[in-house]
């Protein structure tokens, strides 16, 4: 356990530095530099000043736009109890101790609809959350192309290739993505309001506490209001990270006891991006 | 063990290529292109025509002109009774099967001397070859530093820093370097002659039966014009790898039976570097 430890100190002291803080970058970096300073040590970066003269900055923050160029698209909807989606919970909530992996109720309906229903989330018991992880700003959310640029040139010229899949996440103040890994190079660009990232390095895995969770899916039903937690059958395992970095007061003392190699390890790295930044990870 | 097998397939398959040979560039490429398609994916590859206006490249196949230039200088020469220093050998001819990380006789000379003695073989018992791996080019040769350009431009652009270390080696056909690993990006750099090189990707450490031997050094006697082999004490273990890809027809019987995954496994990549080229690896 020493020599992993002594791994987290020096993926830092070599790489990543030990302020906790990401790289900041006033403005987009050469394709070269890109690929050399970032890119090729696998270290994350916020560059600033790179997505400004995308119409979409201004438009997006007028939920009347969206609704205006988004009239007739259908787009699938995310709901939760609690806006953690896929993450590992209690299956039932009289027995905190036994988690699931748990997905999201998944539907389809007009964005006037979806964007009403994230915007307002206190007339409703669920927080809303649209996303289609396939490629879905280029399928769903084609009538917005003209708003952004199709690509991020310094970025495809550095990685050599045009992005594979281009997606688009609305959200609220209390959607929460669990700790993941992705398997990409991903350009994260905030298009309104900001997102609070708490990175960890490969190395770190072994403060993840990665473990087998059964697979299962919220229920949303409109008659009671309420969700249920429904298992896959056949039951499928999903490996997924135990630690929720920020647990509630009652539950913290137990969480610590459960993952010290998270919470007594060196902090994770933050950044908060804003509109009109870039997190590459 | 097929786990590690078919790891070996997808390295080639997805990355190095299955042709057995080493990608070539007919012209050096820009900065963008020799991190992006050969440093950041460990890709080796030749590039012809980047040495072409280097003095050197005329110059060095003088021995005259190298006599004359470095008249002055004292270099290091390396000695062994078979051209393998830093390699796996018998510790004594009586039993072939004890074997030991055998250095060579190292002896400092005025370089005039020391290039007799490389390129008349014939004349000696020995295999001599003159190389110091500390920044030699830049100390020891320094004679020689308007011949060549003091560094690859597209080269330090891609890496972002200047060559930590400059290494100069001289020798003849006898010369043979053990399969070994470096800790470097390196660029190798051909101005007379050529070498041939057998390349295997890290993936494939398995196949390299790496064991421990005991360290030695070659120590030769002008009087006798023998070698001994003289364990170092205290004894010291070097990591080495055991298979001599080359083995002599009455070994090769057993070469293939000790070190199937060697024999029996993908070929190696093969490319020969000639005056002019520069080898990436």
């Amino acid at each position: 356990m020493r020599e992993i430890e002594a791994l987290w100190e020096e993926a830092r002291e070599l790489s990543l530095g030990n302020s906790g803080g990401v790289e900041r970058l006033d403005s987009p970096p050469t394709p070269l530099q890109f690929l050399r300073d970032f890119v090729s040590p696998n270290k994350p970066c916020v560059i600033s000043n790179a997505t400004r003269h995308w119409p979409a900055l201004s438009s997006w923050s007028h939920d009347s736009y969206l609704t205006r160029a988004l009239s007739s698209a259908h787009v699938s909807l995310h709901l939760t109890p609690n806006g953690r989606a896929d993450a590992a919970v209690p299956i039932n909530s009289d027995d905190p101790s036994t988690l699931c992996f748990a997905s999201a109720h998944a539907l389809r309906m007009p964005f006037p609809e979806a964007l009403n229903l994230i915007v307002n989330p206190h007339s409703t018991n669920f927080v809303a959350y649209a996303q289609q992880q396939n490629d879905c700003f280029r399928s769903e959310y084609s009538a917005l192309a003209q708003d952004c640029d199709a690509h991020i040139p310094w970025a495809t010229d550095a990685l050599g290739c045009l992005p594979e899949a281009v997606n688009l996440w609305v959200g609220n103040h209390l959607s929460e993505t669990s700790f993941h890994k992705d398997h990409y190079e991903n350009l994260y660009a905030v298009v309104s309001g900001e997102k609070h990232f708490l990175l960890l390095p490969p190395t770190d895995v072994h403060r993840m506490y990665i473990r087998n969770y059964p697979a299962a899916r919220y229920s949303y039903s409109q008659d009671t209001g309420k969700f249920t937690l429904e298992s896959e059958k056949p039951m499928r395992c999903v490996p997924w990270c135990s630690v929720d970095p920020y647990p509630s007061p009652e539950a913290k003392h137990s969480a610590m006891s459960r993952f010290p190699l998270y919470f007594n390890g060196p902090k994770p790295f933050e950044c908060t991006v804003k509109a009109g930044e870039i997190l590459y990870l």
